[in-house]
Formats: C-alpha cells, sequence, structure tokens
C-alpha cells in the first residue's frame, strides 16, 4: 500500500493506491472520518458498474452501513457533458443528498471528471472521492481538474475542486481492454520524462505491455504520481509550472483531433511525445541520444512513434485552434533531458513542420 | 462614493457604490488593473440592455478601447438556468475568450448569479464583474454565490465563487419598477435587524418608499452592505453563522413557494420577518415592543405583513421540503435585538404554528 499527500489551498487530499482497496471502500470511508450518517452516491459507467470490484465496493458500503445510491451512466467520452450532468443533479436531489454527504466517482477519467464536476456545483459543491479505475486515472484524478466537454471542443466547462481522497484500487486495472492499458502508459512515460528519470529507465528496462500484479504495479504508478503531485501542489490553477503536463500534448493532441479519434489519446500522445523531442534536439534543448531513448521506450509499449499522415497544415490548423488569440509564435513544453522539461514559448510554425514533415519521410 | 472590502479565502474584492459609476466602466475596469488587451462580455438582459446606463457602460468600455461583446438573456428567473448557461458558453468561445479574459454581470440578481455561475466554470473559471442594477442585489452580488435554478428547485446548482470587484451603480436604481425597488427594500430591512440598529432606526424615521437620490442612497445601502460583508467574511462557505442571513427566510421562503410566487420575495420575506419575529417573542428571545417595530418598518415599507390564508399545512410542507432530511424539529434565525439574530435548531412545528394561526387572525 502507498499513501500520498497532495497538498491543496481548499483542502489536501491522500492518495491510497493499494490492491483490493475497493473491496473495503465502506472502511476507506470510516478512516476518512466520514460520518455514518453520510448518504453515499456512487457515480460510475455501465461498463464498470458490471465489474466484479465494482459489486464489490457496493457490497463494503452496504456492510458498513451507508445509506447509498448507484448512478450509472453509459461508457463513454459523450457522457462527459452537461446533458448527462444535468440527468445526475435531480437524482442526487431525490436521495436526499446534502451539503455534508458524499459523492464517490467511481470508473476511468471521464468518471472522475464528470462526477467530480457534478460534487464541484450541487448545491454549490460537495465532497466526492476519487475512486480511479484505468491507468489513465493515475493522472487524471490528481490535481483537482474536473469538468465536462461541449459540442465545441473538450473540457470546456469545469472547475478546480480538489477530491477529499483518492483511493485507487490497482486489482481494478486487470480487467482493462489491452488497448487501453497501452495508451494509459503513454502517460506513465510522460510523467517519468517531466520528472523521474529512474521511472522512466525501469520502463526502458522492463516494458510494461499489460498490467502486472498490484505490487509489482504499485512502485511505478506510486512514482508517476509523485511527479504529478509535484507539480500541481506547486501550481494549482495551472498559472505557469503546470504547463510542463502538456509535453507531447500539443502536437499530441493536434495529431488525435485530426485523426477524428480513431487514433486513442495515448497514442497519439506518443506520437506528440516523439515528435517533440525531434523539435527540441532541432533546437539545441535535447540530445539525439536521448530523443532515440523516448521513441524507443514508446515502441517498447506498443505505441505508435511515426507522424501517419502527409497532412501538416490540417494538424497545425488544430494547433491554430488551440492557440487561436495567442501570437503567430506556439507555445510547447519540450524535454532537456529524461526527468527535465522546459516552457518554451517562440517557436514557430516552420520549425515544427520541419520537424513533422522528416518524421513522415523517415516513416 | 463608498468603497468597501470584502475578504475572501479566494481573493479579496472591493465593492465601488457610487451615482453612474457604469459611465465610467472602462476607467473602473484600468483602475482594476484589468490590462487593455482583455477581452469583456457583458452578460444582461433585454430589459437591462436597453436601458440608458446600460448604453454608457458600453459606450465607456469601446472608449477605453476594451475589445467586448454583449450577450442578453430574457429578463426574469427562468433564465437562471443550465439551458440558458449552455447557451452562453459557445458565444464566449467564439468571441475567443480565454482564461484571462473578463465577464460583467450587468443586472440583477439574475444576471449576477448566472453570469457568475458561467463565469465560473468557463474554461474551469475567469474573472467577473459584478455590476448590480437593482436594490436586492445590494445583498446578491456580496458572499460569492454563484448558480442557476433546476426545475426541482432553486439555486441547486453553482459554486462560491467570488467576483473580481463589485460596482454597484446607485444612479441606476431610478429607473426600477416601484413594486421591485419595495420588494428590495425588505432585504435592506433584514440587514438592519440583523447587524446594524441605526440603519434600522433611520428607516423606522424615514421610509425609503421611493428610491432616492444617489447621495442619500449611499449611506444606507453601504450599510446593508457591510452587515452582509461582516457575516459572510466570518464564513464563506456557509458552514454555520452565515445561517443568521436566513432570518425570515424560513417562513417568508415557504410562503413564497405556497403563493406559487404571486408574492414577490421581498414580500413574503417581510411576512416571514413579521412571524418569526413572534415565533421568538413566543420563545423568550424578543420582546413585543421590538417585534411590533419589526412590523411597522416593514408596513410602513408598503409591504405585506399579515399571513396570507388559513394553509398552515402546505406552508410547512414546504418547509420540510427545505429541510426533509434534518431532524423532525427546524432550524429557524430568530431576532433577539434590533441587530442581534441567533439560530436555534430545536424548534417544532407546532409552535410555528401558532403563531402562523394566530397572525392569520389578526389579520
Ligand atoms: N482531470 C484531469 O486532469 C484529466 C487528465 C487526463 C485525462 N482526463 C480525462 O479522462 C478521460 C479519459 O480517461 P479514461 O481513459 O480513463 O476514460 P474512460 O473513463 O472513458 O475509461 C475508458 C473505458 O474503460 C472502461 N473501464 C474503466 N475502468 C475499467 C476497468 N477497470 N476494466 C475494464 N474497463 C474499464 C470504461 O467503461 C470506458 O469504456 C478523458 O475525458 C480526459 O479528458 C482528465
Ligand atoms: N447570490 C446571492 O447571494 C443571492 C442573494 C439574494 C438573491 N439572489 C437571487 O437574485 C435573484 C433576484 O434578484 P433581482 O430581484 O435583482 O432579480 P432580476 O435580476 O430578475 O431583476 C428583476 C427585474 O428587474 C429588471 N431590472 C434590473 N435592473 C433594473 C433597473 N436598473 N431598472 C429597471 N429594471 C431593472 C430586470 O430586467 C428584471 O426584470 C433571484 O434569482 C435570487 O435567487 C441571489
Ligand atoms: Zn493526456
Ligand atoms: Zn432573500
Amino acid at each position: 500500500m502507498s499513501i500520498l499527500e497532495v497538498k491543496s489551498k481548499s483542502g489536501s487530499y491522500r492518495v491510497v493506491a493499494e490492491g483490493n482497496v475497493l473491496a473495503t471502500l465502506g472502511e476507506q470511508l470510516q478512516r476518512l472520518h466520514i460520518s455514518e450518517r453520510t448518504n453515499v452516491t456512487v457515480i460510475t459507467d455501465d461498463t464498470v458498474g458490471a465489474l466484479p470490484f465494482a459489486k464489490d465496493a457496493l457490497r463494503s458500503l452496504a456492510a458498513t452501513g451507508y445509506r447509498h445510491q448507484v448512478l450509472e451512466v453509459p461508457a463513454g467520452d459523450h457522457s462527459k457533458s452537461l446533458a448527462t450532468a444535468s440527468t445526475l443533479y435531480p437524482k442526487l436531489l431525490s436521495f436526499g443528498m446534502r451539503r455534508s454527504d458524499l459523492i464517490v466517482a467511481l470508473g476511468g477519467g471521464v468518471i472522475g471528471d464528470l462526477a467530480g464536476f457534478v460534487a464541484a456545483t450541487y448545491l454549490r459543491g460537495i465532497s466526492f472521492v476519487q475512486a480511479p479505475t484505468t491507468l489513465l486515472a493515475h493522472d487524471s484524478s490528481i490535481g483537482g481538474k474536473v469538468g465536462v466537454n461541449l459540442p465545441e471542443g473538450k473540457n470546456l466547462v469545469g472547475a478546480f475542486y480538489p477530491p477529499r481522497a483518492v483511493l485507487y484500487d490497482l486489482s481494478a486495472l486487470a480487467t482493462l481492454p489491452a488497448r487501453q492499458w497501452t495508451n494509459g502508459m503513454a502517460e506513465v512515460i510522460k510523467h517519468g520524462i517531466i520528472g523521474d528519470a529512474r521511472l522512466f529507465e525501469g520502463l526502458e528496462e522492463r516494458p510494461l505491455v499489460a498490467c502486472p500484479d498490484a505490487d509489482v504495479l504499485e512502485p511505478i504508478l506510486t512514482a508517476a504520481m509523485k511527479v504529478k503531485i509535484d507539480v500541481v501542489e506547486s501550481d494549482e490553477k495551472e498559472a505557469n509550472r503546470r504547463q510542463v503536463l502538456n509535453v507531447g500534448h500539443t502536437l499530441g493532441h493536434a495529431i488525435e483531433q485530426r485523426s477524428h479519434y480513431g487514433l486513442g489519446h495515448g497514442e497519439a500522445i506518443s506520437i506528440g511525445l516523439v515528435l517533440e523531442a525531434k523539435l527540441a534536439v532541432a533546437r539545441g534543448l535535447l540530445d539525439e541520444a536521448t530523443a532515440t531513448r523516448i521513441e524507443r521506450v514508446l515502441a517498447g509499449h506498443g505505441l505508435p512513434t511515426k507522424t501517419p499522415r502527409d497532412d501538416w497544415d490540417e494538424v497545425a490548423a488544430f494547433i491554430d485552434v488551440d492557440k487561436k488569440h495567442g501570437r503567430a509564435l506556439w507555445t510547447f513544453a519540450l524535454p532537456t533531458a529524461i526527468g527535465d522539461v522546459v516552457i518554451v514559448d517562440d517557436v514557430s510554425p516552420d520549425e515544427v513542420k520541419a520537424v513533422y514533415d522528416r518524421s513522415l519521410e523517415e516513416a
């Protein structure tokens, strides 16, 4: 079992990472001093809700005597919407949820973001516990960002609203589909690049191509979470330093959109990490050998690393949308070594195009 | 001109109360160090948007060079909804509103609550300035409560999100319809009862039955706002002390709902204040003479003071909905003197019924 502490201006919280922690969900709430008279609403999706660990979690709530209900939304990113939130509020009301009651977000990043947003806004904010069940959720459940998408774009409506605690059941990851696993590993590798050379080296030596036992996974995810915690503690509201978390994402997110989400998020980020490492090399910020290591570790996890198509103009248009109202130059988070990333705000589109096109020729 | 300061954990803000302050809106923003490159979206309603002071405000924004747009929603409480918020977000996006940009809420409590909620959630929160234009807004623009209604009830979704500043144009109140004015005065009187005997005495001696000149109004509204500021500073997130603001509202709000909103909010609160003062007398908390003074000052402002109908069971049902999941006893904020209110949490419905029925007989 690992216990990490996340300091936040609006209340610190702990992250408990452990195998089978959901089977003792009720006891975990007791340990958080959540009174037995608290009403608990578990928000999950219809895939997760059907899995054995979810049933165990509910059994534990029942055994410890918490009055509770489960609300299931359809699995998938389209549930992360104001429309879905609007269907949840009345169900909280009719169950009698008060200011002092608790929401448990049981699922992946979609559920964490949606249920967290509902918790942040219902009755002007009630407590919630993150119970993440995907590999990506090592990332999304830490840092207090919650929110929903608009038809116009992702994560456009939301809040900074830290959870009361994060209960990360490492055994729950065993049921993840292979592609989900691989996609999630891109973000674990990213955290190594941002702030933990040892984590990165471990993944070079022994790629995690499938979900291992909880005790093997625990030190790896703990290390990745520590990097994220370190960054968000230093910049809770994303004023500045938090931008380093964006490494791989400026290009990656544009490539993801350009693929019309045919590429998974982690797959697109993998390509973005490789390209942005090359951009860092082109700018003299990173040595070539390190860029090659980044490419190899991603490939070693079954992630794509090559520019998929000769379509720079379309990709650039997506970056431009992101940066629409900035200047003509782009901002990137670029690696300077394994374990270090800097922000540069004077990247010209032509520099990026050169890297993009070269990666294509090599493909 | 009065300048008050409101301390808040997530950033303090000042309240500028002055005649014609909106005619210098642009300069006011400059004084708040809002950069000239800030995009400004003014959210208002279609009644307010058509009034001369609103035009002046926009002229001032134009003259000071702020890039700006105006978004108008239909006047009325039904605009305070997630549906209306959903129509505003895309318009913020298409105007290019970034994290560093600004919303100005120009209007009454409905606009303050709605635009404040949109500001709190758009891109996880951007700055907003409250520019209140109703008498009630002396209350609603202070304290950081923002939010929208659900079909199931009022103010059920929202946040605690303090504004960057409150710019209260006292001349704007001149165009308020008479009934709006009278309703707003109920809350001014309430603030006297909660914490300022002098304010109350002033209104006893010279009732404000219509909107006076800005310089007459300024000390009165400043005193009322100081009471509110004092309470919210001591309990920003409504844990406890903030409940004193509820005086007159437990019964008043139930009577308002029971009237199917035929009574204005202030009218219902006026009846609530009278009944709750009588309840305080029945409990030995308040002397009869003071309860009579409360009744007289409200009547002197043209506000109703008598129980409108013999319908205790229906009114009690509305209180029960509010308190549904509490115990069988009710919580009230009750006056003990002019300028002092206490919280009592052991009021039996029968006690309240006795007061309610007696007020009816006298009517
Ligand atoms: N808040 C943040 O800081 C942050 C950071 C990164 C990503 N995100 C958000 O997270 C979301 C993506 O997260 P995600 O990949 O976890 O998506 P997700 O929640 O949609 O989960 C992916 C799929 O896996 C299923 N699933 C979840 N747990 C499972 C398990 N244990 N076994 C089998 N199937 C399981 C889900 O039902 C879903 O179909 C995006 O919306 C993204 O914007 C948020
Ligand atoms: N956030 C809080 O702490 C808080 C506190 C009290 C009330 N409120 C909310 O405030 C709302 C009621 O506020 P309100 O009474 O200001 O309602 P409102 O905003 O609907 O204004 C009332 C009417 O007056 C019009 N109007 C506004 N300014 C005018 C002016 N200067 N001249 C002429 N007409 C004008 C409006 O167009 C509207 O039709 C409710 O939704 C209530 O829940 C919030
Ligand atoms: Zn990502
Ligand atoms: Zn009121």
